[in-house]
């Protein structure tokens, strides 16, 4: 054993996270323990909290502490328009971006014929339901460019079509991003989309 | 904001460690928050053990629970060797190669003139003392390949030489590699080819 069990059990735990490993678990703790009162303890007290009080918002999906998250509470927010992302994640880099006013819907993922994720497994059916409720006039798909989130897109415009407006984010070359590095499907994606300048 | 007040309070937390930037302590926390019950409340849990009970060994510098870590009441490793480290991320990682039988000393750094880091700043007093009290009669130095690293050896190997035979890892240690990031088996090689200095 290299760190007393506690330690070791804290390490183990923390290199099953996302985006850290075994090292970087190792490291991460050492640091947290240097820094015990200031780092360590206040850490373990700010993830007691959001254990207690994180949950999904019945509505939409987005994350936070109350049965309705702060945007479906938020009036200003019933815009008509509802963006549908695949994750929690997804919806925060909208927000980051900070230019759509209106509300989202988280769908937990996309559908699969691989992975026999059908409809019912997602929160498609809360959608459907949204549309009358809230009188939505527009369905943005914020979804991945990957062949799943792309037969996902398609099957939401198909449902939705006739009950909302139903658009999509347009594909193209990032800002600031460097045509050699960019995938060949960017490229024609870019390109079937170009505009006069 | 992109999440709610407590969630964001962590993300920026997460995101401080070393090896994690914001993205992937989102990505972190989202994935905690999606297991709550069974990996955040527990994760909290240990952290709040280990920031109760860690602590430096008053001896060695190791991080164990006690006032004298595990290694240092374990009457098996008084061998007489000493392996010298300069941080407990080393001491694990030598722990892990299996081959080291007897006790460590954590300096806790490099002497540094750029940094002014001088004898008195890291643990290099005690390890001093440790000699006579524990009838040290090799000390092994496992310090890193760096400028800092060996000119910390070389002091060491002037002040300890008169008392206690002085050997330090063989090459096979790369230029300027730290000891964290090499393999088991590199690590247990250099330990047994290791040279007087
Ligand atoms: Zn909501
Ligand atoms: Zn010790």
């Amino acid at each position: 054993m290299a760190a007393s069990g506690d330690i070791e059990a804290l390490i183990e735990m923390m290199a099953r996270l996302p985006g850290l490993g075994p090292r970087s678990a190792r490291r991460a703790v050492l640091h947290l323990i240097r820094k015990r009162a200031r780092l360590l303890q206040p850490l373990a007290e700010q993830m007691a909290a959001v254990a207690a009080t994180a949950r999904e918002c019945i509505n939409c999906g987005n994350i936070g502490t109350a049965e309705l998250c702060e945007i479906c509470t938020d009036s200003r927010r019933a815009s008509g328009q509802i963006c549908v992302v695949e994750e929690v994640a997804d919806l925060w880099a909208m927000e980051r971006a900070g230019v759509f006013k209106g509300r989202y819907h988280v769908l937990g993922g996309t559908l699969s014929a691989l992975d026999a994720v059908g409809p019912e497994d997602l929160r498609i059916p809360r959608l459907i339901d949204r549309l009358g409720e809230e009188a939505v006039s527009e369905v943005i798909l914020a979804l991945n460019a990957t062949v799943d989130g792309q037969t996902t897109a398609h099957y939401l415009a198909d449902e939705i079509g006739a009950r909302a407006e139903v658009t999509s984010l347009a594909q193209g070359v990032p800002v600031g991003g460097e045509l050699d590095y960019l995938d060949d499907g960017t490229i024609s994606a870019a390109l079937k989309a170009r505009k006069k300048v």
